[in-house]
């Protein structure tokens, strides 16, 4: 089965098991809502991809893993957007989840969904008990604090930000967790790959960042310019677009370079090929070639 | 080790975790206020007598499923006390999270406890991968969608109220986690541990609403009268002061008599006795005996 066929699926499954009889129905309704239908699925391709390079065989635990990144990156986004933090009405080109069901549905939304990324773990990986014990510490290492997505947005309430920590930790960290957790996931160390998706994090924020500055709201589903609105920093306004564009180019060039070793390394190397130039909408993604 | 001592011990090494070193300094401070000091720490003394009562032959993994059983309990705190749900103002006799460090923060902190709960039970039974693969999908459960305390939470924002999901879900959910991870901490099947813990929770859900009518601010640490102004269901207001009572009493009495036959259920039933005497302030708890 393809990537995204396995990647809708699984998401689908663990939305399902949501709302089950008895879940309240709003509840239930926004949890699909903030899931489906998606982006890209970046975090999760980039898992599967580094498990089928390493072997991946235990799908139903590689698919499990894939949806707990996917879940979690959900989770961010609709906390993210609370009129607390960015107070975005728009995701993914429609009304974001507190636009859409009020800010106590959304909170819950996003408490609910971190929960289920952990849920998914313990009922996809039942029969690896040893694979799963890797994957919840590495999935909670990337999202909790001290240095996961949740320390990343904490950064902003903080009166003097550590920019590296801030990146590393906001973008990064969930990256980081989706090439360990492909590793882990196909029973190998994860230790070795975590710098890829360290790599390819830090792309994807300049491509973010690119975004914010060069496109229009309806190339990105979301509004733009928000970073210069929020006094936020963006490599795009420090280092303008060439250098912008340069920087993203080597990063993933790097990305390539320290890829362990690994039976699917060459199939792994085209993947993200095709995976990196999703970071950027076409009208960019051609000077990226 | 008296439960006392293993409890805040173990949630002191849980914290202590989220505070390393590039953690943002104001949300470090947030985790450790939102945990310390705490209440009558009564889900954790429950998951640790259960675990005795049954054998509790891996205190490193007991000692984690009641340290994530209470870090969720405070989670949820926070998250309640936003201005969003009951917007209140005090919690445990001081400033709600909110009230103290802002709302933004208050948010992130209840994401990254619920986070820490699922690590706590990652790094406490690392050596013991089959009990971690029970209790991470027994917490996930207890928490979050369809009927965990998210759910309970969620129900408050539905246009028509299924009481009985409500109340199991919002206080229930967790008092039945409190006894089946310490069952499944300590190696034995945890099914039948269930009910006593849903006994519990409705005992503690009827003592929770006569405080709320009956008690002053001071012998609570939080706002009372909430159930009113909210237009919340109220069991000593719907039953009146003594049918609450009895009530109340009829339930610990059937805890009593739904223990498993197990090694130490003779303790056990001492220790609910004295356990769930703490759920009411000395002044009403002396009607209790």
């Amino acid at each position: 089965m393809d990537a995204n066929r396995r990647i809708e699926g699984a998401l689908d499954a663990a939305v399902a098991h949501l709302e089950a009889p008895g879940a309240p129905p709003r509840l239930a309704e926004a949890l699909r809502y903030a899931v489906f239908p998606g982006g890209h699925r970046i975090r999760p391709r980039l898992c599967l991809s580094v498990a089928r390079a390493c072997g991946d065989d235990d799908c139903r635990t590689s698919d499990a893993a894939a949806a707990a990144i996917e879940l979690l990156h959900c989770a961010s986004l609709v906390h993210d957007d609370l009129p607390c933090f960015d107070d975005a009405p728009l995701r993914r080109g429609k009304p974001s989840v507190h636009a859409a069901f009020g800010e106590p549905l959304a909170v819950l939304t996003g408490d609910a969904l971190i929960v289920a990324a952990f849920e998914t773990l313990a009922r996809g990986a039942a029969r690896s008990p040893n694979r799963l014990a890797a994957l919840v510490g590495l999935v909670a290492r990337a999202v909790g604090a001290p240095a996961g997505i949740v320390a990343g947005q904490a950064w902003e309430s903080e009166p003097t930000v550590a920019l590296t920590e801030y990146q590393q930790a906001k973008t990064g960290a969930l990256f980081a967790a989706a090439t360990v957790t492909g590793a882990a996931a196909a029973g190998v160390p994860s230790l070795p790959w975590r710098l890829l998706g360290e790599c390819l994090g830090e792309a994807y924020q300049v491509a973010d960042d690119l975004r914010d500055v060069a496109c229009r709201q309806e190339e990105v589903g979301k509004p733009v310019g928000r970073d210069s609105t929020l006094g936020r920093p963006n490599a795009a306004a420090l280092l303008g677009m060439g250098g912008a564009m340069a920087r993203l180019k080597r990063l993933v060039r790097e990305a390539m370079e320290v890829i362990p070793d690994c039976p699917g390394a060459e199939a792994l190397r085209a993947e993200i090929a095709a995976q990196t130039r999703l970071f950027l909408p076409e009208s960019l993604a051609r000077e990226l070639a």
